[in-house]
C-alpha cells in the first residue's frame, strides 16, 4: 500500500523541486538558474541515487521551518526524498524573539527536525526591527538569517513552505495596494540570489499539508500570530478570504493563485518590452523625448517613467500609481505644468520636449 | 452659494464626458472614436452654448436609468449639463419583466425622468433569456434594448451609471475567474459600437451618487435584486467586499478600480504585441511554427495560442487558462502528447514542428 494521498502529494511536490535543483547544479554550477520553469519541463525520470561514500560531498538542501504544519510537512517530505536523489537534507528555524518562550519553541523545532533525520539543523535568533511595519520587519530579519545560513552551509537551495493559500493571500494584499499587475503576481516558485529559494507547495493547498502532518503523526505548532487580528494577513486569512469564498465560490483560492502566475508572466513580458523601448526614446544626450514616449502604449510608457524615477533615486516601495500618472500627464496632457515632486526628493519636469527626472 | 459637493461632483463627471462626446462628434463624425482617453486630454474650455434655434438638430445623449440612485443621479446631472453644451438629453429605462409590477416601476421612472426635463424618454420591455445565467441574460437583453434605442433616436451616446464600487465588484468577479489580467480590467470608461456607451461615474463612489440624490430630493428605487443573496454580485457587495475592506482597509475599492485601469492598459499592450508577433511565427503555409513560438515570452505566446483557438471556433467564454496551458505544453514541453480537445470541438495538436489548431 502506498502512502496517504496527502503524503504522496507533498512528496511529489518536493521531488519535482529537488530534480530542478539537481538539474540546475549539473547544468551550470555557477550561473544563476532560469526563473520559474514550471511549464517548461515535462516530468523527468528520477536520477540514480548516489552511492553512500559520496554522501559527505553531496549537495545540501535546507528547509526553513517554523514548526507550523506547512513547513513541518515540507521538512518531512524533504527528509524522505533527498536521500533518494543523493542530496543531503538540513533544516533551519528562525527565532524572531517576538513572543516569550520563542527560544524554547525554536529548540523544540530543532529536536523535531533532527528526529526526521535532517542534519545539520540550525536555530538562529534574530533581532526584528521596525522598518515597514511588524510583518515586513520580521520577514526582512528572517530572510537575512536564511541567507546567512545558506551561505554558511553552502546550501544548494532553501525550501520554503508557502502554500497556494499563502499565495492567494499575497495576491489580495497586492490587490489592496492597487499598484498594478506586478503586485498581483504574488510569490515566485523560485526567487532570491541565484534562485536559492524554492517553494514546492505553491500549487498545493494548506489543507493537504495539514493532513500530511496528521497522518504522519507529526506534532505541529500553530503560531498565535497567524490568528492575531492585529495582522493584516491574519485578518485576510480568517475573515476576508472566507467571506470572499462565500460570495464567489470555493474556487477563489485557486483562481487567485492562477492570477498570480498569469500576472507574473504578463509583468515580465511588459518589463522586457519597456527595457527595449527605453533605449529608443532617449535623445543624443540621454534625455527622454516626450514625443517618442507619447507614441508608446501607456502600459509601456508608464513602466519607462517608473524605471526612470527609481533610477533617479525614488524608493520603489513609495512610488505609487498616482505618482506615475501625474508624471505621465507631462507627456500626454501637457499644458505647462510645473515640476512634480516624487518620493525620495526626486523631481520630474518637462523641459524643451524632454522629460527630466532627477534628485532635486 | 454653489451646489452641494456631491452634486458638483456628479455634474463635473458628466460635463467631462459630454465634452468628450462633443469633441468626438466634431472631429470625426463617422469614424469610431478612440478608446478611453482619460489621461490623454487636459480639461478643455467649455464649448459656447448653441443658440435655441438649432435645438432640434442638436445631438442627443441618452441616459440609461433603472430608477436607482446611481442612474437617477446621472440623469439629474445630464439634465443640468446637456443644455449648457447645446446637447439634448433623453432617457431610457428597461423593464426586465423579472418582478411583478416591473412595468409600473418602469412607468414611474419615465415620469421621474420627464420631470427632470429629459426628452425623449422611453420605457422598453425586454424578454430575459437564460443563456449564461440570470445576471448575464438580463445584461444581454438590457444592452440589446439600449442599442436599439440609441439607433432609433440616432443618439450620440448612452450614459451608464456604473460607479467605482461597481467597478471594484467587477474586478473581484473577474478575479474569481482566474483567467488573467483582461478579466481584471473591469468595465471601460468608453465601450460599445463606435464608443456609444460612456460611464461618467467610473471614478466616483456610490455614496456620492446617493448623496447627490438626497440633497436634490430625487426619489430613488432600490432594486431588491441588489440585496438578494442569490446573486453573486449582491453577495459580493454586501458581504465579500465589506469583509475585504475590514481586513485590508478602506482603500480597497479605490485600489480595485485602479487595478482595473492598469490591467486594461497592460492587457491592451500585450494584445498589440501578440498581434504583431503572430505575423512572424507562421510558416509559408500559414501554420504556427513551434520553435518560433517557443522563443516568445510566455505571456505573448499564450495570447497567440488563445487567439488561434478562438479563430478556429472555440468560444472565448469557455476557453480557460488551463486549456491554453495544456496547448502551450505542446510547445514548451513536447514529449509526443496527443491531440488536445478544446471547447467548441476545436482540436490542437503538434505536427512536424507546427501547432495545428482546427475544428475537429
Amino acid at each position: 500500500m502506498g502512502p496517504h494521498p496527502a503524503v504522496a502529494a507533498i512528496r511529489l511536490a518536493v521531488r519535482r523541486v529537488l530534480h530542478d535543483v539537481l538539474t540546475d547544479l549539473q547544468r551550470t554550477p555557477d550561473a544563476p538558474p532560469p526563473h520559474d520553469r514550471r511549464a517548461a519541463h515535462p516530468p523527468r525520470p528520477p536520477h540514480p541515487p548516489h552511492t553512500p561514500h559520496d554522501q559527505a560531498a553531496s549537495p545540501l538542501v535546507l528547509v526553513a521551518c517554523s514548526g507550523g504544519a506547512d513547513s513541518m510537512a515540507l521538512a518531512s517530505a524533504l527528509a524522505f526524498e533527498a536521500p533518494k536523489l543523493g542530496l543531503r537534507a538540513g533544516g533551519i528555524t528562525v527565532d524572531h524573539g517576538l513572543q516569550p518562550g520563542s527560544d524554547l519553541r525554536a529548540a523544540e523545532v530543532v529536536v523535531r527536525l533532527t528526529a526526521l533525520g535532517l542534519t545539520p539543523v540550525d536555530s538562529v535568533a534574530v533581532d526584528v526591527g521596525r522598518e515597514g511595519g511588524p510583518e515586513a520587519a520580521a520577514r526582512d530579519a528572517r530572510y537575512a538569517a536564511l541567507d546567512a545560513a545558506a551561505e554558511r552551509h553552502s546550501a544548494a537551495a532553501v525550501l520554503l513552505g508557502h502554500t497556494r493559500d499563502d499565495q492567494a493571500e499575497t495576491v489580495l494584499l497586492g490587490l489592496a495596494r492597487g499598484s498594478g499587475i506586478r503586485s498581483l503576481s504574488g510569490m515566485a516558485a523560485t526567487s532570491g540570489v541565484a534562485g536559492r529559494y524554492r517553494r514546492p507547495f505553491l500549487h498545493l493547498d494548506r489543507q493537504t499539508a495539514r493532513k500530511a502532518c496528521m497522518v504522519q503523526s507529526l506534532p505541529v505548532w500553530d503560531d498565535p500570530h497567524n490568528a492575531d487580528p492585529a495582522y493584516t494577513r491574519s485578518r485576510l486569512r480568517h475573515e476576508g478570504l472566507p467571506a470572499l469564498e462565500k460570495a464567489l465560490g470555493k474556487g477563489v483560492v485557486e483562481a487567485l493563485a492562477r492570477t498570480a502566475q498569469l500576472s507574473r508572466d504578463d509583468a515580465d513580458a511588459l518589463d522586457t518590452w519597456a527595457a527595449q523601448a527605453e533605449t529608443t526614446v532617449r535623445d543624443s544626450t540621454g534625455l527622454l523625448e516626450c514625443a517618442k514616449l507619447y507614441a508608446l502604449p501607456p502600459a509601456v510608457r508608464r513602466r519607462i517613467v517608473r524605471r526612470a524615477a527609481i533610477d533617479a533615486g525614488a524608493p520603489a516601495g513609495s512610488l505609487f500609481a498616482r505618482h506615475i500618472e501625474e508624471v505621465d500627464r507631462l507627456i500626454t496632457g501637457w499644458r505647462g505644468q510645473g515640476a512634480i515632486n516624487l518620493p525620495g526628493k526626486v523631481v520630474a519636469q518637462r523641459q524643451g520636449g524632454r522629460l527630466v527626472i532627477r534628485q532635486g
